[in-house]
C-alpha cells in the first residue's frame, strides 16, 4: 500500500537564518508519519512572495503531493505574506473571507482594539479556502483543495500551530491517510554502526512498509551506542503490530549475534 | 552590496519524519548569517538518491547559489547515500579519494576494526572533491567547486558537523563572504504585533542591508510581548555597527511613542 505523500513548508526568515530552531517541522513530521503519511520533503524559505510561490509551484507540479502544510507568515506584519504567495502559486486571488473576517473581528473588538488595515489583512484567504479557527492567537489558518492536493496554511507560533493541527486539521485530513503505523525501538551497545550496516541492508527493498533507522548516540569507535528505530505501515493496526514484532525481534536477535547488548527493547 | 546566497540541505528520513529536531539547520543558518550570507532556503529530504539529486539539480540550476551545504548521509549504512546523490546531481562519478581513504583507514585500523566494504564506502567522494577531516567521528566531509557554487557535505551528527564547520569549513569559505554583520535586539511589552506593523513596514525596501523581525512571545491581545531582532550587513564592521545603532534606536523610539515599554535594549 502506497502511503500518501506530504510536503511541509516552514516559512520565515527567522527559520532559515537559524534564529529559531524548527520545532514545527519536527512536530508535523511526527504527526504525519503516525497518521500514515510519508513526508517527502521539508522546505524553509524566507518571507519573500516570489521565492515561496515559485518553490511551491515547483513542488506541486513536480511531485503532485497529497498534502502540503505551510507554517508561518499569517500574521499582521508586512512580512506575513504566506497566503499571498500561496494564492500566487495556485493562480488564485486573495479575497475577504466572511467567516475569517468574523473570527478576526471578534478577537480584536472584544478586547477594545480597532480593526486596522493590518489586522483586517488576516481575513483575506485564497479564493475557495475555508478558515481554520485559531483558539490561541488571532490569525486564522486556511484549508483548500487544488486538484489532488490539500493545502493547509497555519501560523508559525508553535502553540497556535499545534493546537490548530490537533483540533481542526487532523480531523479534516484523516480521510487522506488510511494507513496504520506501529513503531518500535531498541538501544544497542557495543556494536559500531558500520558493523550493523549489513544487517539493516535487508530492509531497503521492503520500504515503504518497513522503515529502519540507526542513530549513533555514543562514539562510533570507542564506545558505540546505537538507537534503532523501526516503523511499519499496514492497512490495519493488527497487521502493523504483527509486522513490527517480526522485524524488530529479528533485528534484535541478529544484533546480539554480532556481540551487541540490547537495552530498552520495544518490539 | 548583495550578500552571497547559501542553501542548506539537511538530509535524512529521520529529519523529515520528525524523529530529530533539526538543530543542524539552525546552527548553520546562524553561522552563515553572521558571516554575511543570506540563507535562501533550507531543504530536508529523505535518504533517497533520486529525490536528493533531482532537488539539488533544481536548486543549482534555478538559483545558482554561491554555497550549498549538506548535512547527513555520509556514514557506512546502506541509507547513507548523500555523496552518491550529490555526484549524480553534478554529473560526476564517485571515486576512491586517497586522502579520504587514509583518514578512514587510520580511524578503524588504529582501533583494531577491519576495513570492511561499508567502511571503505566513506572514502569515495565525487570526482574533484577534497575531504574535510572529521576529528570526532569516522566519515570525512567533502568540499568541491562546481561553476560558481561551492558544495560542502558534512555528516549529520551535530557534534561532528559543528566541529568540522568551525574548524575546517569556515576558513575555506571566508573568501565568499566579504560582508560584516551587526545584530541588535530589544523586547517590547504592551504593544500588539499588529500595532507595530506600520512602523516595521519602513524597513522592507532596505532589505537585504537591514533585516528587522518581530517574534511574538506573549499573547497578542491580552499581554503582548514582542522580541524585536535587527541585523544589518555592511562592507566594514564599523559601518555595520553604525547602521545598526541608527535603525535600532529609531525603532525603539517609535515603539515607545505608541505606548510600548522597552526591555533588554541592545543597539
Amino acid at each position: 500500500m502506497d502511503r500518501p505523500r506530504a510536503w511541509i513548508f516552514t516559512l520565515g526568515t527567522e527559520v532559515v537564518s537559524g534564529l529559531v530552531v524548527n520545532t514545527n517541522a519536527a512536530f508535523l513530521g511526527r504527526r504525519l508519519v503516525l497518521m500514515g503519511f510519508t513526508v517527502s520533503g521539508v522546505v524553509s524559505l524566507p518571507d519573500d512572495v516570489e521565492a515561496i510561490s515559485s518553490f511551491l509551484s515547483y513542488v506541486l507540479e513536480r511531485y503532485e503531493p497529497d498534502l502540503v502544510v505551510t507554517t508561518g507568515g499569517l500574521g499582521p506584519t508586512y512580512d506575513d505574506i504566506t497566503l499571498k504567495a500561496v494564492a500566487k502559486a495556485l493562480e488564485k486571488s486573495l479575497v475577504l473571507n466572511e467567516e475569517a473576517y468574523a473570527m478576526v473581528r471578534e478577537k480584536y473588538l472584544a478586547r477594545g482594539y480597532e480593526l486596522t488595515q493590518e489586522r483586517l489583512k488576516m481575513a483575506y484567504l485564497p479564493e475557495g479556502a475555508r478558515p481554520i479557527p485559531n483558539p490561541v492567537g488571532t490569525a486564522p489558518g486556511a484549508f483548500l483543495r487544488v486538484g489532488r492536493t490539500v493545502v493547509v496554511c497555519l501560523p508559525g507560533v508553535p502553540r497556535e500551530m499545534e493546537e490548530m493541527w490537533v483540533n481542526y486539521v487532523e480531523p479534516l485530513i484523516r480521510g487522506l491517510a488510511p494507513a496504520k503505523v506501529a513503531e518500535g525501538s531498541f538501544t544497542l551497545v557495543g556494536v559500531p554502526e558500520a558493523s550493523l550496516a549489513p544487517i539493516l541492508k535487508k530492509y531497503t527493498p521492503m520500504y515503504p512498509k518497513v522503515y529502519v533507522k540507526s542513530h549513533p548516540k555514543g562514539f562510533e569507535l570507542d564506545a558505540p551506542v546505537l538507537e534503532i528505530y523501526i516503523a511499519v505501515s499496514a492497512p490495519t493496526q493488527e497487521e502493523a503490530s504483527r509486522l513490527l514484532k517480526e522485524v524488530c525481534e529479528e533485528l534484535a536477535l541478529k544484533a546480539t549475534n554480532i556481540g551487541g547488548k540490547l537495552r530498552d527493547l520495544r518490539c
